[in-house]
């Protein structure tokens, strides 16, 4: 039994940049309507106010062709039918890119190297000039459709995980930096207030931070922003034909990088410039099940509650197992990145961005297993977990929490996914593992992704309250508790007892 | 513990004519937004056949009027504008009409006695001719507009409870029969195979059953059905400015009703007539708060299980809140006849509805607790129940149920009502008794209106499968057993216990 | 022909304040599906600000009751039901309450007399200090569901045309002074920033606006804002069993009008105060078929052109044709006051609404036949009219304008509505004047009410471009003049000659 | 003028196959939300039976995959995560597929060639025993998805222009008849009455139709049916980097073709198999710019006139511009083969399908410029064209019709396309031809692809009515002739006559 005593006074802002940007599969993904639909439902219960992926420069959406003339000669044609549908799609939706700049288009490609089954090309431009127009070309038509004030909040990003070989080729850093310079000032031709930045490394290099700082005070090259990406997974234990197992470091590990990286950022020559993550999750797989899992909830929360004392931002990578790095999903699970799996169901970690997205903006207080908040209108909005990487059964925790409370009459509500609840990966197993469910199943499913749901109601003491709560393996909660205007007395004569089977309260 | 064990071998066929017709507020709420929106969730989920309610005549919706001539002459005036906006909502959801001529409308009424907070007149016509013509005409514009072949499967009520004097003046049965007679003539003169059918009396006046098919044997009027209403709320206990609270009978009560009836019908000239309960409910009032509990439900398990052999249809008074018998709803729950509440929130009832729906054609068992199916698919649906009228807490019930199953692998899913359940009545007690809930309480009552969902891998026996259920008091529950083709085989090296936190099923 | 030059200097602003009021048939309606249908028409193509309207205090809305307690006392009891159901409704399209306070609730009316159809009491109240607290619940209701915030925005009007015998008891002066008085301060007690204002009174009796505001200074009675109708029409020349004929004055007597009483508010002890027109149309009578006439169009464009420099608001009376004042409509055209006819079926009126939406806010040229204005972008919108009271045949206008365009090549789209075109009500006479039209019937006039429209490409000349107008009789259109970017030459080799039967362009 | 009597007695039945199949780009492309977008306009308004598109076993939906265990071996993967989806957005539009078989996974495919931007890999299996076992599990697992009883109903079709060697490695007939052959066999494996057939052939190849059909008798291979393909475009004129012309056959040329297969196939071992034309348009280039034009849907309007005279069904290709074959659509009008443009612009030959969709079943009189029905209520339909593939103006065509109408009272109602109507790739010229236009250029384009509307009210005399028509170059109309039944009588008193500006009727 944890006892926890909580006073009247925030001890914090409690900042909500945990949504101020989300991942998504490459950008062609988004002419789906399955896509859409899943990015509706984000939108309309969370709100993220960026959206980030890779692809926007690949050939399925097809931006950058060639046309051969009559005399041979051959000029670019940027072709704009689909990312015009795609960034249309997201102002409808309230959501703003967060530009990522690649891969290669063929036509621009050195040489043939690719990644993912999708076949992004990983190569430098065969020739900078055309590169260069091409960024202009394409920030130029953004700003002509959607107005040069919109755009100025979109952020470009050059390129993904350069300092890795399966991203660029050679992870050859001088190249990188030649392309970030040249790209970054194609973008500043366009318009100098635009916002430009890199190097979008994954974890394990974080020398490329210092290398890249000192790159651009050097040559000048124009930096508005730093990125990095960061994940929880250990190198693989076991890959089967469509499934890969991962050991999970602590959950403490990323929000220690994050320290160390943003102090190296303090230390350089451009100590202001914001910290993005522009892609984090457990795992850095996607057919990694531990996605699907109650645990990822529980993993993450402590990421969610703390990540923003460090960072400007920190992208979940993804919104949606609508995603094709390895193929087509082979299955209804199948360990994939998404807050929602496919045919719109919620799994666990989905629940924990809804619930955070209920905090207030009062830090009331926190710790390892909870983010206690107040809200606005004088209510508290409580997130709890209890990460349990153990294997088993058991390992409950107990609390204890002594609140203020701001008024007599409480009502509270508690949402709950844990083992046993908001776990449709769970029935689905209990449902044999269809991997094509009908729709019977897929109903099913979307029935059990539901929290639990409980309410009370409780009466505070001299402007606090005591609560006791049960919180079970990879349980992430949400308590609410709200003030009530009790109406009971206006309706005369009213008595429950005079129903049959009920009594007076 | 009680222990029942079903045989392979179907003891009946379960008919689905509890869902053959609902209930409705007077026909000229039928306009409403809210009125829509809720028949439209009880249509896609359920889907009744018909639906039955007062006012076809009453001044709102204003079918009969006046027009006074130059020359000081008056002439009838049909308005169609409002039913016929009424009726193309139903056949867009796919409902019929179950048609009750009345009430009076002002302009042809023989006095001022009226019923309810809208004032439907109870008198008889002023004019039998006028009265006459009006039936025509209406009668002969719904076939205008929706086609002979449709309204041949409308059936046409004449009056509500003309037994009561608060329904018909004076509860004159002799002027009912001739308004009955009248009326069914000017219905055949339009086209003699339309069904045409009365005397539509409220329980406690089962004579008027046998003098009315006398009448029609001797006075030679046209029948085609026989309707009845039923409820079980005897008189009130207590009646508050806002609320009334009665005590409830028996649920066998109604049962025993039915057959009684039943049996005078095939003592009567006319042994082979239909026999449709065109209304029944617990209490018979609009303002009564049992409506709004679990009990009510469980009460009326019964009902639905077994309603269906003594009569061709049976009607729950009514689908929705959106009522106004007593004067516009006071409060958010207010003791209302509908399956949803106010703001489209699902009470208990509507549970039980929907339960049924999944049931199969094939009763396996059936008792006073629960109703044992197979579906054409050879999964099992089962209803349970456990209706408590003691007050307090308790109560539970044990079940150990022996099951034929047609396969190995059983899915189960339960889904449950009970008092902590779905009983958005009382989390909206919690709150203190809202009467005008706001957005975010509404979404709160909205989410706890939901059942309890609780599935589960089983493995049957030799074609059998054993069950222990624990029902606890007011609960209703709904429980299905599918068969599992388990696909978990063709997951190659699947291993969850390579998953941090879990282990291999 | 009449030859127009305009100049490239703008001379004038061009105001909206056209749209920012709509009137609506009584509040009750709101509840209907049909008429939420219309309005969300209305909002998502011009987008009105506010919506005002009879009928909050009527009985059917049924805010004010009365509950006897059991020892014989009565309370009363305010049920916000219906009107908050209604006002969420607004809220959702984005339109907010020009509030106007009546009729009577029957409890709190001191004799029977009543108007319209619907029965709306016009009597002071039986106890003023029930009335204050009725303002001042239902003030502070809005408040506590709205907020503060918004409901400051909410103008509160005193009854409705308290100078006429049918909508006041003995258009009784003094008592209505009393119950202004009463009122206003009802509110400002709530909160002192609240607006309220008066008297709205019909044209005719501008002597009561002298009367009121010094009244109002004399009595120390607080006002925001002066209120006022207007109608064109004079008496009615014939009245059938279900339609008024009645004349037209000139068009430009409203303005007249306007102007005068505007001076005689800047002459009052409130120069400064607002003055809103809360109903305006051309005929006061809600069966009157000039309303479903392109003339209604024609004869509003003028005002809706320079009525704006009187007045601080002017509200089109109504949007609908979802309305009852004097009954149920009897057939799809009755000449109802909607912008929409019933089943959703636009009025040459409504087009008119849509073509002034589409105008800059730079005026380039006004007169009585045309607005020529310039928008944001550049662009050319320009409104064209071409009102004909007399009957038969002919009376084209032609004009010649020769217009500033700041680019060299022209797309120029023009909509015309006119006695051919967007005439639905000309089709449904063709029709034979089918009273409760079919599907297939509605369809068509839908498909009718769409106006002409047409294209063409010009090309400027420096700077300049003339056109030709031909404006048929009681023709209004809406003419843009949008820059072209032509993207010819991008299609390398493009020849439309190569094409069967087309040429080279 | 040419003048045209019609009897009384129907000449004909008219069928409606020219509904029973339409086009779509290939399959995977069912995903994208505007394809699904434009599917449901098309099945809302017109409702096609069947839908066929190349694409099933194509590597972008990935049905057919192979996984690779440790030991090194390799099993087939079927993989139906998409063309589940597909099916089920069919399914849930009630359009069903036609069946391709193809093209070649490319873990199948014995050699590199393939079609297409999106590389249709064009050779037959390198193992013919895993093609047998993909069709097998294909075809076993719709059944297991949709049931037997709806597979039935699904026409399998074997490839796609295997006489082409772009469709087919080398044109090779033998591998083509082992290739149809096997699956035939494999599709009858799994149910003996799914329906198979080929050759799908294009025009210009009908040897290959009686070498099919002597193949399948000497080698006993299964057949359903026969299919082939029909355009009328002749070779390319000049072909841009973006753009192809092409000239047109007369619009016989088609007719001709199909009564010529037609008696092969009679005097075939199989005279009676049914015989579906699976693809035809004008051009066969999805970049050839008539397709944008009211030449396309003047020229097609004589084939869905007679075509139905000599097959089971003929199949447009294809329902829409979201096509892919070569590339990503460059601008908004490409000349791609869609009856619906990109961004939902309706192009004049989705008006000439809306347009038969409305004529009736007994057809009365057809020449090669009209066709004339009677619907089952008696109306009259009446499609008519006017092709002209000369360049310039003029060329209209005069026609009186003296028809039979059973009714006094005639509304007539006209929709017209032609050059001025109806026509946005006209007024998309007029814009400069924007490649990619915002959503007001979007918005007028939409609202210049309606038709021209026009009414009258007429008056037949001793059941014969006389009409006129100009029909202009390329239009195609429809008239409606629909019984009146004139209301007007019943409003009392009514006067058009004292509405200002109007006169009586």
């Amino acid at each position: 039994m944890e006892k926890v005593t909580i006073l009247q006074q925030a001890e914090a802002a409690f900042r909500d940049n945990w949504k101020f940007c989300i991942g998504t599969g490459r950008l062609g993904l988004a002419l789906q309507k399955e896509y859409i639909d899943h990015l509706k439902l984000i939108q309309e219960d969370i709100h993220f106010d960026y959206i980030r992926g890779h692809g926007l420069l690949h050939d399925d959406i097809g931006i950058y062709r060639e046309l051969t003339l009559e005399d041979g000669s051959v000029q670019p044609f940027y072709n704009f039918t689909y990312i015009d549908r795609i960034f249309d799609t997201y102002m409808e939706l309230g959501i703003r890119p967060f530009i990522e700049f690649g891969f290669m288009p063929r036509l621009l490609a050195s040489s043939d190297e690719t990644v993912f089954s999708w076949n992004g090309n990983v190569t430098p431009p065969n020739d900078y000039d055309k590169w260069y127009d091409l960024i202009q070309a394409v920030v130029s038509h953004f700003i002509e459709r959607y107005g040069l004030e919109e755009v100025l909040k979109w952020p470009f990003e050059v390129w993904n995980e350069p300092n890795l070989t399966n991203f660029w080729k050679d992870a050859d850093k001088e190249e990188y930096f030649k392309l970030y310079k040249i790209t970054a000032i194609a973008v500043k031709d366009v318009h100098p207030d635009l916002q430009v930045g890199g190097p979008a490394i994954s974890g394990g290099a974080d020398h490329w931070i210092k290398d890249f700082l000192d790159f651009c005070e050097n040559e000048s090259a124009p930096v508005d922003f730093v990125t990095r990406h960061m994940y929880a997974s250990n190198k693989a234990k076991k890959v089967t034909p469509e499934l890969c197992y991962q050991d999970l470091f602590e959950n403490t590990m990323m929000l220690d990088e994050l320290k160390t990286v943003r102090e190296m950022i303090n230390a350089s020559p451009f100590p202001d410039l914001p910290f993005h993550i522009t892609e984090y999750n457990t795992s850095y797989s996607p057919i990694n099940p531990v996605h699907d899992t109650p645990l990822n909830a529980a993993y993450l929360a402590r990421t969610l509650s703390e990540a923003g004392d460090y960072v400007d931002s920190f992208s979940y990578w993804t919104f949606s197992d609508v995603f094709e790095e390895t193929d087509v999903p082979k299955a209804q699970f199948h360990g994939g990145f998404g807050l929602i799996a496919l045919n719109g169901i919620y799994k666990p970690t989905y629940h924990l961005f809804s619930f955070f997205n209920k905090l207030g903006s009062e830090q009331l207080h926190r710790d390892e297993n909870m983010l206690v908040t107040r809200r606005e209108d004088g209510s508290i909005a409580i997130a709890l977990w209890n990460l349990v990487m153990d294997k088993g059964e058991g390992f409950e925790k107990e609390f204890e929490l002594d609140l203020p409370v701001q008024f007599k009459d409480v009502f509270l509500k508690r949402q709950t996914i844990d083992e046993d609840h908001a776990n449709p990966w769970n029935v689905w197993k209990q449902m044999g593992r269809p991997r094509f469910p009908d729709k019977t199943q897929v109903a099913t499913l979307k029935d059990m992704a539901q929290p639990l749901r409980r309410t009370a109601r409780l009466a505070s003491n001299n402007g606090r309250l005591k609560l006791s709560f049960t919180i079970t393996k990879n349980e992430v909660s949400l308590v609410e508790l709200i003030p009530v205007k009790d109406e009971t007395s206006t309706y005369i004569g009213i008595d429950d007892s005079l129903i049959p089977s009920y009594s007076r309260d």
